[in-house]
């Protein structure tokens, strides 16, 4: 197609979804509850079709030699396919959130204000390999009373059509359009380029993925982007800290799933426990295959490790490689975090209050742990069903988004023929 | 100075805001309020620099020939200015936004999450002839413990400068950083341009004023930008309504003060009472000065109506002129307004629970009045304290925005050792 027809095409998806919405936002909870079900059943029933384009997706995935970790994503098990049937009705049974009065109120002269939470219109979310990104995310829309335009990866397309024909078929079956759910059925850059002009059609846009891909989307869009780039998490092991739980939450953030975007980067040892802390972790993470990058102290107390560089501290190696770095004192990993850190999730462990309150007040980011493993930053963990993705911006959303960020609100003032003087 | 100096310069005021900005999100409530109240006893005290200043930038603008509204926005008098302190003493008396609990609960696991509301960091307000914008936006900045850059007309330079000089040495007599607020001492166009570019400091522009400032400001911007463009209100007369309130409605909505944003700018009255209603209001809207453009069933009834144009239905007059047309029913009215208006207020006056229902769930604008004028849409109107601007986009904050909205959260997540499996 020329330019000119991937504009028309973007133009006639973006009215599809945006007639969809205005149904959707009139819909009743019982609508969208009964509709979230039905995609759940229609994915259990589907699973056998569902596994079937997945294998096709699987072998171009080998034959093109993707990497084990993206062809680990890739691939839908019975198990997997029944974990994202049972996300949607966790979905289902999440309260409503459209229509909550988020305030009301009545003025001196009688006026009755009211803030009441509505759904924002189209969402356009863009991600990479992962199937259950499909469901996941329609889900949520569709809850919060959206229409959603989704494009998937392509190594993942086989798989994501045949959910996605099973999810809109059900939404159909229970009264609401078809076009609730929209999938982009090419990788074509020029539809994507022009569906993000599409301001005038979609409300919202959220990339998931690569660095690289949420840039490209946030320069070229013309529709407000929700984001995160990277995941650059901290662990800061206090001088107060508990050191057999600190070495606990340290490992478990670095290798219970090094590849996401919630696992540690830098782990910052205070100097006082450096020399205690350091030999037990390091020799953990060694033995389990984490290669070390320290700064002069770290390694004077573990040799092994290889001197951390500049980019080191901004690194987000998603892999078995920690950056590890004694600091002064709890500012010090403050300061650290506020110059090298993504914003993203960033953890304290300590037994002191005072510390506690310090690095919770100091660290800007959109999470602070403590006590706890960065991995638990994710929206399932928090009680949201499922995440739509994990914002660093400051406006509108913050963390993991569940369905309440794909809500806006409107104001409601009521009177009786009051007037301005 | 050189391109590459005011690029210098921007990121220098940037800094400091930042700075100031680390510092404020620290203070209590306590240091803030008194602050705020400092902040107005010093206007009170320094009403006679502030008119003497003012008078400068009066007697420069009356000798450029500047129109009358736009002298009467820039005059200030002792009442204005009494009006602008009692505007920071009841910001004081406000709820401290920063620091509420917005939700807290606890997780199966045993993790406590808890969202807490923060500030946003630095704020960049641009705006335009009325000097009152600069105490009322400091005030909310600081309120909402935000350092605030602020940039004025430069018809009210002289102004502005007197006024912020009063609020900053009161900011500092209260031990808060005097870079709580700065204010742009020129307006050149260049460092407006950098200063646009200074994300790594700035968090978010409000940008208020006519629409040519604002889309030079959204698309120069490589900040987040909170902004509505134009408003242009509608007031749907039903044929359910009380047509006395009707009349009271329209005539208040576009004749109270025309040169405002949430001034009506098009009538839609309800073909069945369009013989009863039109005669009425367009004699008394006639007789006030309005000029009216008219459909033409409204030109069959009102034959003084000149024919309205597609344009007259998009036009924000900020003027004594009126478009009215005549609607088959509610939906023609909700059509009307989705095509031709601008998401910023539209009202309805009627009796009928079912119209009214219907009417404030297919309009899908900030503010929907019901049985009220739409120059009620305002943050003073709504018990905001002032407003920061209002927005008309849907992400973060919508409508009147309040010191609340210059907020953002962050989770926090406490455990006792908690790890993920």
């Amino acid at each position: 197609m020329s330019p000119k027809d991937w504009s028309q095409e973007a133009r006639t998806l973006g009215r599809r979804a945006r007639t969809a919405a205005r149904q959707l936002a009139a819909a009743g909870a019982g609508a969208k509850n009964a509709a979230l079900r039905a995609m759940a059943e229609n994915l259990r029933a589907g699973a056998k079709t569902i596994r079937k384009e997945n294998a096709a997706d699987l072998a171009a995935a080998n034959q093109a030699g993707l990497a084990a970790a993206m062809i680990d994503r890739l691939t839908l098990t019975d198990e997997r396919i029944e974990k994202m049937a049972r996300s949607m009705d966790e979905i289902a049974d999440l309260q409503d959130p459209v229509g909550e009065i988020l305030e009301g109120y009545v003025r001196p002269n009688g006026l009755r204000i009211e803030r009441v939470r509505v759904p924002l219109g189209v969402v356009f979310i863009i991600y990479e390999s992962r199937p259950n990104v499909t469901s996941d995310v329609a889900a949520l829309c569709l809850k919060s009373g959206n229409a959603s335009i989704l494009r998937g990866g392509k190594e993942a397309l086989r798989s994501n059509l045949a959910i996605h024909r099973l999810l809109a078929e059900a939404v159909a079956s229970q009264g609401l359009p078809a076009d609730a759910v929209l999938m982009i059925e090419t990788s074509d850059r020029d539809l994507l380029a022009a569906l993000l002009r599409q301001d005038e059609n979609i409300d919202v846009v959220v990339p998931r993925g690569g660095e690289s891909l949420i840039r490209a989307v946030a320069e070229g869009s013309t529709i407000p982007v929700i984001k995160h780039y990277k995941g650059v998490c901290h662990v800061y092991v206090d001088d107060l800290a508990d050191l057999d739980m600190a070495e606990a939450i340290c490992f478990n953030a670095k290798v219970q799933r090094p590849g996401v975007c919630n696992a540690m980067e830098t782990m910052l040892v205070h100097k006082h426990v450096a020399a205690r802390f350091l030999p037990r972790i390091c020799r953990r993470l060694s033995q389990a295959g984490v290669a070390l990058r320290g700064c002069d102290e770290t390694r004077r107390i573990w040799p092994d490790a290889k001197p951390a560089t500049d980019e080191d501290w901004y690194a987000e190696y998603l892999d078995l490689v920690l950056a590890v770095r004694v600091v002064e004192h709890v500012q010090d990993a403050i300061d650290h975090i506020a110059r090298y850190g993504s914003a993203h999730t960033d953890a304290i462990v300590s037994e002191d209050v005072r510390r506690i309150r310090r690095f919770v007040q100091g660290v800007d980011s959109s999470s602070v742990m403590i006590n706890t493993t960065t991995r638990f930053s994710d929206g399932g963990e928090y009680g949201l069903g499922a995440e739509v993705g994990i914002s660093t911006d400051k406006l509108h959303a913050r963390g993991p988004m569940g369905c309440r960020d794909l809500t806006t609100y409107k104001w409601i003032v009521t009177g009786e023929g009051q007037l301005r003087t």
